[in-house]
This record gives structure tokens, sequence and C-alpha cells, in this order.
């Protein structure tokens, strides 16, 4: 698709736990869709393990090829808590004990609680901004073009409002589902001369079973509202044309 | 973690739904404990676009750097649909008509159904095995240490059933999780005396909110059945000496 000016990102999610399958990331699905409100496409997504070398190599990996990056996971006092160490070293930077944070953390807890592992969470990688922390206080932090936030869910979602105007996008990308009790294969040629016709619009086509029924859900995205009304039409008419029942599966 | 021997994987979750947010993936959860049962760990996991180039170059990193790569989506007859062109550029193969998967459609599909969308199904890298598809008769494959399957859960499932006596792993880590009412910071310093003593034990802390209250899930593993006790029994003797109620979370 030719989106060369897009503004893109990749996210990061660090974590053993999911990994091994005993947690299911819900962090993805929320990032990708806030950041793409902002005008900003998650163009990849790694899941990683608590693993320092493999965290900064990933960042590393990531922050050159896309405009943003966002890590969740691994800020918190305990000893698997290695983001911050990590993302020092991919930036070949030292941590720093950061007066602001380790100030939230003073107020935030009673005297004599702000013991060695808590204060861990002020500590920062040299030269990175803070990310404010409205739930539990210990803060994320931003570096170049790293965002590191949490991994609980709620924290993070929570830390991301305070990032929103950090973010500069492009237009948003507008999408248009239509789904039908048809098989992929009876479209699929219809629906490549659609795509065909737009190559500046991306068209997904996504089977699904239902009640033991199979059918397709038709997905079209671009940031152009006329233009995507168009290609729905299009899609539409070629539902029809070959009998189907179009289903307006939802519009974002 | 020592697990010098360890047979290892990537998942590679190929989709832009999934990138969008639009799809939450169910597929890494499931092959993370699939695989794990059968010894092998899932060390990352790459969440990546329908688009060839990339698709060619994250197969082509995953292969060399795990024992196995499994990759789900992108092998139904629609135009989006390029994880076999992309596989055989990563190989540098051809896609050749497989005579094989070809008799399968035609048993699959009635006289005149068989069209050029879903021939297109039948086109294998050249030198690859086939995965058999019992559900909708499309066949994935294995083409050196690469198994491709579908995006589809309930399919990718049933593919994955046919692929397990080629997947030989290790012993199988075993996990055993141990909730509280207690913060992560309460508890940080004796857990990290506690991995200490264990290094070959991977031990995370996960906190979690539930209804409101703080807790923390530790989650200690490791292929050793009698270790792994013994480290449940520090676990929750540090959580007693610090007067908080360990709860057994759960038990695989």
């Amino acid at each position: 698709m030719a989106n060369g000016k897009a503004v893109t990102a990749a996210v990061i999610i660090i974590g053993n736990e999911v990994l091994s399958g005993r947690t299911v990331d819900a962090n993805l699905p929320f990032l990708a869709t806030a950041l793409n409100e902002l005008g900003v496409r998650v163009r990849e997504a790694r899941i990683i393990p608590d693993d320092e070398a493999v965290i900064a190599a990933t960042v590393n990996a990531c922050r050159h090829a896309f405009d943003y990056v966002l890590t969740t996971g691994g800020i918190g006092p305990t000893h698997d808590d290695i983001t911050a160490a990590s993302i020092a070293r991919a930036f070949e930077v030292p941590i720093e004990c950061n007066a602001q944070a380790l100030q939230a953390l003073k107020q935030h807890y009673q005297p004599g609680e702000l013991n060695e592992a808590r204060r861990k969470m002020a500590g920062i990688p040299a030269g990175a901004t803070l990310i404010d922390n409205p739930v539990s206080k210990a803060p994320g932090f931003q570096i170049g073009n790293v965002f590191v936030l949490p991994g609980v869910p709620a924290i993070m979602r929570a830390m991301f409002d305070g990032i929103r105007d950090r973010l500069s996008g492009g237009a948003p990308v507008l999408s248009h589902a239509i789904a039908a009790y048809a098989t992929e294969g009876a479209i699929a040629s219809g629906l490549a001369q659609i795509q065909a016709r737009h190559p500046d619009v991306d068209i997904g086509s996504y089977p699904f079973v239902r009640a033991g029924r199979f059918g397709v859900s038709l997905v079209a995205r671009t940031p152009d509202r006329g233009v995507l009304a168009r290609v729905a039409e299009e899609i539409k008419a070629l539902l029809r044309s070959l009998g189907e029942t179009p289903i307006e599966d939802e519009e974002i």
C-alpha cells in the first residue's frame, strides 16, 4: 500500500509470562487502536523475554526502523524488572536516580516503606524524561523515540493518556468491515479486482467460523473517508453479484 | 536462566488485522502452551503485516536464530494471502503446484468450484512438505524448520495436531503460581534472594488488580519437578514471614 508518509510505530511486549502462554497480552490491541486514533500506525509488534541482551537488541532494531517504539512490561521493583537497565544498555547511557521520580515515590509511600527495591523504580536511563504514573506513582520514561510503559493494562492505559500529546501522527486510518456467509474462494477474484483499482486502500479478507457456518469479513482501510465509502460500495456490489447478502459488520 | 540445551521456537503472526487492533490474536497463547507441552520453548513472537519483504526477512531472521519457526496467517485464496510466496522468497525457491495438495482440493470442491484463486492454495514452495488440513483441505507446509499454518484458530489448532510428531523438544517447563494480596515492593528483596539461590529456575512476579485490590502472582518455572516444589515452598514461607497469606493460584 502506498503510504510513504505514514507515521509508524513498533510495540515491544516484554515478559516471559506472555511467551509461556500463561498471560494473554491485552496491551497490543489497546495500543494499536489508540495509536491509530492519533494517526500512528503499528507496523510490527515483538513479544520478547525478560532478557537484558534481547531487550536491548530489540529496542535498537526497532527504534531505527520506526518513528516510535512503545514497550510494555518490566518496570516494577522485583528482580525480573529489567527494562530500564536494558534500555540504558541499548542507548549506552547509565541508569541515574531521577530526583523527580524519587520525590513522587517518597510522597506515595509511608515513612519506612520506601525500601531499596522500591527506590530502584526511580532509576531511569540518563537523558530520559518521565512518564507520569497517576495510579501507583512509579513512572515510565521516554528516551529518544522510545516510550517505556508498564505491563499491567490498567496502569499502562492511564499512563498512555499522559503521552498522547508527545505522539504526532498523520491522518488516522479509517476502516469499514463488511461480512458475508460466503467463501473466500468464491469472492477472491472479484476482490482482487477491487484491490487493483484502489492500490492505496488496504483490503483484507478474514475468514471466520460462527456457529458452524463459514463466513468472511472484508475490511477496507484508508485515511480517505470518500474512497473508503466507494470501496465499501464496490465490495457490497461484488457480494450481491454473487448472490450473497452483505452484512455491515462494523464501522469505525 | 541456564537453559543451554533448551529447544526453542519463534512464532510469527502474519496479519494486518492484528496490527490494526481489530483482531485479538488467539494463536500465540495456544501455540506457546502446546509447544511447551512438547518441550519446545517459545522465545520470541513477532506480529508482522501482510508484506512480502517483511515476511521473508522476518522468517529468515527467525529460522537461523531458533530451532523451530511457526507462522500463522495468509495461506488462503485471496489477494492478501501472500505467505507462501513470501516464504518461497525467504528460501529462494520457486512456488510449485503441489500435486498432492491439488488432489486434496479437487476432492473437496464440487466440479467447477476449483477456480484460479482456490488453485493458488496448491502453490507450495519447492522442497516443502505438506501439513494436512482436516477441516477445509487447503494445506499448510513445512520447509526446513519453518511450519506454515493458517490464521483461523479452529483450523490452525486442527492442523497443529498433525505436526506434533515432527517437533522434538526437551523436557516441558513446569510452572507453579502462588498469589497474594501483597505489593511487589514488600516482597522484592526476599524474592530476589530465592531467585539467587535457584538461578536455573525462572521466577516471575506479576502484579494484578482484582476488584480494586492490588495483588501479585509469583510464578516459578523449571523442568525439574522437585526443584519447583522446593521453590514454591520458599515463596510461601517468604509470604508468611511478611504476614501475607499465600494463595495457590494454579498448578500446571
